[in-house]
């Protein structure tokens, strides 16, 4: 890990609370070297994967700082998923505003010690620089795969069925759950939504487990309609969705009850952190096998077809009209 | 290359400019996947190294965007020469304010351009977010080397020659001599040292050629007595240094000798971007062959010795003292 200009009295305390993240992976050098090194397996790909995320945006300004760490980690940890490739070391940039202290960094430090223990991975360098700015966390995560075998977002094919894991559209609820704005609904309900906006559940088991069997693969970020819309242009498909069919959990589907939010908005809002994948028919009866052993929820929700774009139909068939379909237009 | 929440308009334009600069490299998907892959070659280890800068601390408001775009690469690349890892792909974190336009873009991806055909890597993959604070942006660098190669902080050895190639203080007096409280220099000094700070120049064919070499090698970022005091550290020796030795430009000299600075800043101003490193005498003829052939100049400025922590001798052997040492305390 690179200690580079305008440091500050922490930097003994990163020294402190990071470098021991660095043990296990002889090649991180204890974070004491300019660079990093790796030796992949034989017959392995490296897999990378860069995210950041913004205080404000990504977490809110007094989210815990383990959980905090968590989402940065973890938002890194499921695009590897999506890849079908096993999370082994990780880059952190820490983008720090004056005020972080002492106690905040060694609860961020426990939050990254944690997940590396769950995922398998380890802290191989990074960068650590102050800004007048929001706190920002930028991670590099780099997995392994069997050579050529990574899953990617443009290998769906006319007629494959199309999977979601999970349930979709809380953390988007959890977001708002967070804020002054927040719906009407019952304590258990926004508790679990928040729990979900705050730390993403990388599907990594089911991921790996993917791998040969999905055509192709995204984790949910951006929104359900919006990532499968990556896949659409990606594979050259359209892909059809029954409305009905999504997975909602009961906090979701209580507060679409009450009409407190619209399918659309679930579909649209983002941050779920599930995987969205295409596989042939035939792959049917090993995926549910996969799902129960792995005891992952997996929902068949739709169909991909000639031509583009997704689609969303309602209970009576008519397609779902969407002003936005994520974060951003297509 | 993942496209995150807060969108802006120039998403397209992102897509416009970077996605280019993505070509020739399989793996990377065109920036269109979660992630991009990369085959290591049989026998070759994976470097990684990651380093940011930030807007008002290693680069100015005013700075050129393709200057801004050559340094956060090449501060990488510095890296991974320092390690004799030959460079292929990297990965790029851009946090931008508000302010980026169309024409900023453009300019920032074109240096990237001229320096990816420079140093032999091409772009991955990377995430984009906005911010409301000063624009950073943050790199992780993948190179090769040959398995077990990389050249480390830790290998110096007594007895050990000390190197450093090119000149040493530039960039800290260029960046003086881009602000309000610049030096009384001639104007020609004044163009060179502000070219040195905003553009390094990576010693990459020096730093390849120092594999099976160096016993230990750095690149110059903190300052020249900080980053021999990293060797120190990582290598259990003390370092001696010949303050008559050190290599300074003209422009770097006359400063000294006017008495506008003094050698105590020049060795403890950071962002040279030079190698330091250390080599048995035995290798001293083929060194100065192979800066010949390179034509990098490299000045032997000291010794490795038991003991730790770095001494600089004036021209009347009496030790340099330095109030600080970098940008840290050690």
């Amino acid at each position: 890990m690179k200690r580079r200009a305008q440091r500050r009295g922490e930097f003994d305390l990163i020294a402190k609370y990071f470098a021991p993240l660095a043990r296990g992976e002889t090649g991180a050098l204890g974070l004491t070297d300019d660079a990093a090194y790796l030796s992949p397996a034989a017959g392995r790909d490296v897999v990378v994967t860069t995210d950041a995320i913004v205080e404000g945006v990504h977490f809110l300004p007094g989210d815990p700082p383990a959980a905090i760490a968590q989402k940065a980690l973890r938002v890194n940890i499921s695009d590897l998923a999506a890849k079908g490739a096993k999370p082994r070391a990780y880059m952190l940039t820490a983008i720090l505003p004056s005020m972080i202290d002492d106690d905040w960094l060694a609860a961020f430090a426990s939050g990254l010690k944690q997940d590396q223990k769950r995922f398998g991975l380890t802290l191989i360098g990074g960068d650590t620089v102050s800004t007048r700015g929001p706190l920002t966390l930028s991670i590099t995560a780099i997995g392994e795969v069997a050579c050529g075998r990574m899953v990617k977002r443009s290998g769906a094919q006319v007629g494959d069925d199309v999977w979601v894991s999970g349930s979709i559209g809380d953390a988007g609820l959890g977001l708002i759950q967070s804020t002054p704005q927040k719906l009407s609904l019952p304590t258990v309900h926004t508790s679990y939504l928040i729990s979900r906006y705050q730390v993403p559940q990388p599907r990594l088991t089911l991921g790996l487990a993917l791998v040969g069997l999905a055509h192709a693969c995204i984790d949910v970020s951006d929104g359900l309609v919006a990532d499968l819309g990556h896949i659409c242009t990606a594979s050259g498909v359209s892909i059809l969705v029954n409305g009905a069919d999504i997975p909602l959990s009961r906090a979701a589907a209580a507060a679409l009850a009450a009409g407190e939010i619209s399918l659309e908005s679930l579909l649209t809002s983002g941050d779920d952190y599930e995987l969205a994948f295409t596989a042939p028919a035939s792959a049917r009866t090993r995926l549910t096998g996969i799902a129960a052993t792995l005891k992952i929820k997996i929902a068949r929700i739709g169909r991909a077809g000639g031509g583009e774009g997704v689609s969303v139909l309602d209970d009576d068939s008519k397609p779902l009209h969407f002003d936005r379909r994520g974060f951003t237009h297509f």
